[in-house]
């Protein structure tokens, strides 16, 4: 049980800073009050709370009013979704998106065509980009919320998100982005970038899992998902989870902090894990653009091989990667991201996605280069597909 | 800062237990795996997580797989009013619940009433007890959902419930039940009573904020609130927050095998709050049935002078006490439960609530008969309405 893990899965979750899990501790023991009373045991709870939505707004340069906590990123994407979408129903009910978004996106986007809005999913091309072009021609009179990824969990191609803002800015259309696997990795600047909304969560960034945000501009009109007391200023109700809004305050500070000196490292990890897999493996694919893509992200796909067995082999070696996809690992289906960018059924099975964090070391990555050729090399004879 | 709390705020939230506290940090810590992925770190989390769902599964005597882990008990009720009535409209749109129940409750069937459906919400007695009578009436063709809370939060009444759930069922209606202030604290046996679903959480049985679950019978239809992932075999998506649910499991481990002694001793704390109270107070009225209450109820109302104030003097002598509903606290509006039980407006205002839980002792009780008194005499002294 007590081995060494080389996490390689940082994509999936991240382990939570030390720095952040000290913070957690007193609001999880002595500092235990409801954030809604009026008792110092309250009131400190409150206090803590915007405190921490005071570096969570740092983080994407936001105004702190204008970060409201949610339980997870897909709740914040839900939110967005059906809010906004409700919000702006008298005037209009067009929705732009893309095809490699997640399914917290796809899937909500499914229910509202039933209740009577229309759908466009933009195309991408080989490395997940979305073309100016299609958006333009896509957004109507009756366009009223565009939602785009700012760079894919997967694949990890990052979009040419201002220019994408740009198009939905001149057409005067709410622009919508899950920034769940940029927000705490890359900078995010809501104002530079002119997001009106955006979705992150703090297990991305070394914080707990259960608290994520929605930041919703102000003046943009939205409907809450969840109903009741007037917790987030109306918007979010429910008994705040204050132990994980402390941590993803302070998991946000140091974001921001180390972010450019955690990028250029993990850069350098990646690049050496990418280059070195293609010059001794045969027969393997790099998913995604070459350099615009996440600091961590080494999305692979093998020929004749099924990544699900890359995975188990990787994690008897105490390697733990994935498939690309936890959300979807259950589904037994094949990614839909690596079917939107081309890459064809057989090929796509044989996937595997190694995330890169902040506790990474060149060790790491030598002990995967070391042991992934024979890994690879035994599941191909093995298959009655390599010949 | 560490002066000794008394602690009599319980409906707000309660104190983590510490064994929660222990299960949890590894979870917090090297235990981070997102229970989606393959790898040994992921399935120790997936692991975790179906346990805990077993332990959650005991206390209110359900099948494991009949628990769906949410947020908070507000994200429940959402979940089971809006994913019941989208889930039944092609049966009927007509909805029953009572006057005092939780907001998250009532203002999603506001929004629901917006959406076509009709809603009848039945009135309650001075004690807080809707009629039989009045429920049957009001059951149509039309009826596809009934959600009657199991107690009341803030004056502590505990509903006939079982004679409600058999109404119901006769009927052929699927019945929901906010059981928030209940589970954990008196017995809730979902096969005995003949729930269909219910909503509860862990941060009113000495469990975490940020988690909390619904019972959902199996058989009855539901949409999920929450749309993306697999997680929860489809009907919650997000990454789970695996420290929390763990957190849950053990709370709800430890209520099952303390219930009835921790019941016993704390009503009988109650019992002497009260008694004293009323004896060494004049003009100041007990809220909700004298003995068909919560263990750990007491919710007085007190003439010519304000709750609130009463909260500020009792927290300068380290009591921490509440108005009764913390997620309205900030909506400064006066109860609507109060109201429903016929509570005048300006005796409303005047009332406060001490709840009390298996931490409290007979010496904080004591302590509260001893200073109680002079608060209220000191801000009677100084209120305008009293002559």
């Amino acid at each position: 049980m007590k081995k060494e893990i080389i996490f390689f899965d940082n994509a999936s979750t991240t382990r939570i800073d030390n720095s952040v899990f000290e913070v957690m501790l007193p609001f999880l023991k002595d500092n235990y009050g409801n954030p809604s009373s009026l008792h110092d045991l309250g009131q400190n709870a409150a206090e803590a709370i915007e405190s921490s939505r005071h570096y969570v707004a740092k983080l994407i340069n936001s105004e702190d009013d204008e970060i409201y906590f949610t339980s997870c990123s897909s709740e914040s994407n839900n939110m967005a979704l059906w809010g906004i979408a409700k919000a702006y129903r008298d005037k209009g009910t067009h929705i732009i998106t893309s095809a490699i978004e997640h399914y917290s996106i796809l899937n909500p986007l499914k229910e509202l065509k039933k209740e009577g809005f229309e759908v466009t999913v933009l195309p991408v091309d080989s490395y997940g980009f979305i073309n100016l072009k299609d958006l333009k021609k896509a957004i109507t009179k009756n366009t009223i919320l565009i939602s785009i990824m700012h760079a894919n969990n997967e694949i990890g191609t990052i979009q040419n998100i201002k220019e994408i803002v740009k198009v939905s800015k001149e057409a005067g259309v709410v622009f919508h982005s899950d920034c769940t696997a940029t927000a705490g990795i890359i900078p995010v600047d809501v104002k530079e970038i002119g997001f009106d909304c955006i979705s992150f969560s703090a297990q991305q960034m070394y914080g707990p899992k259960g608290i994520a945000a929605l930041f919703l501009k102000k003046g943009i009109k939205i409907k809450p998902l969840i109903l009741g007391g007037v917790q987030e200023r109306g918007r979010r109700a429910g008994t705040e989870n204050v132990a994980g809004i402390v941590g993803f305050g302070q998991a946000a500070k140091i974001a921001k902090d180390n972010m450019s000196k955690d990028f250029e490292r993990i850069k350098k990890l990646r690049d050496k894990l990418i280059n070195e897999i293609l010059k001794t493996i045969n027969k393997v694919k790099l998913n995604g653009h070459p350099t615009q893509r996440l600091p961590g992200n080494v999305h692979l796909s093998f020929e004749y091989i099924e990544g699900e067995s890359i995975i188990l082999l990787l994690n008897y070696e105490g390697i733990a990667a994935s498939s690309g996809s936890s959300c979807a690992s259950h589904a037994l289906k094949s990614s839909h991201v690596l079917s939107a960018i081309g890459v064809p059924p057989e090929l796509a099975n044989g996937s595997i996605l190694f995330s890169l964090g902040k506790y990474n070391t060149i060790e790491e990555v030598d002990k995967v280069i070391s042991v992934l050729p024979s890994i690879v090399e035994k599941l191909r004879k093995m298959s009655p597909l390599c010949k």
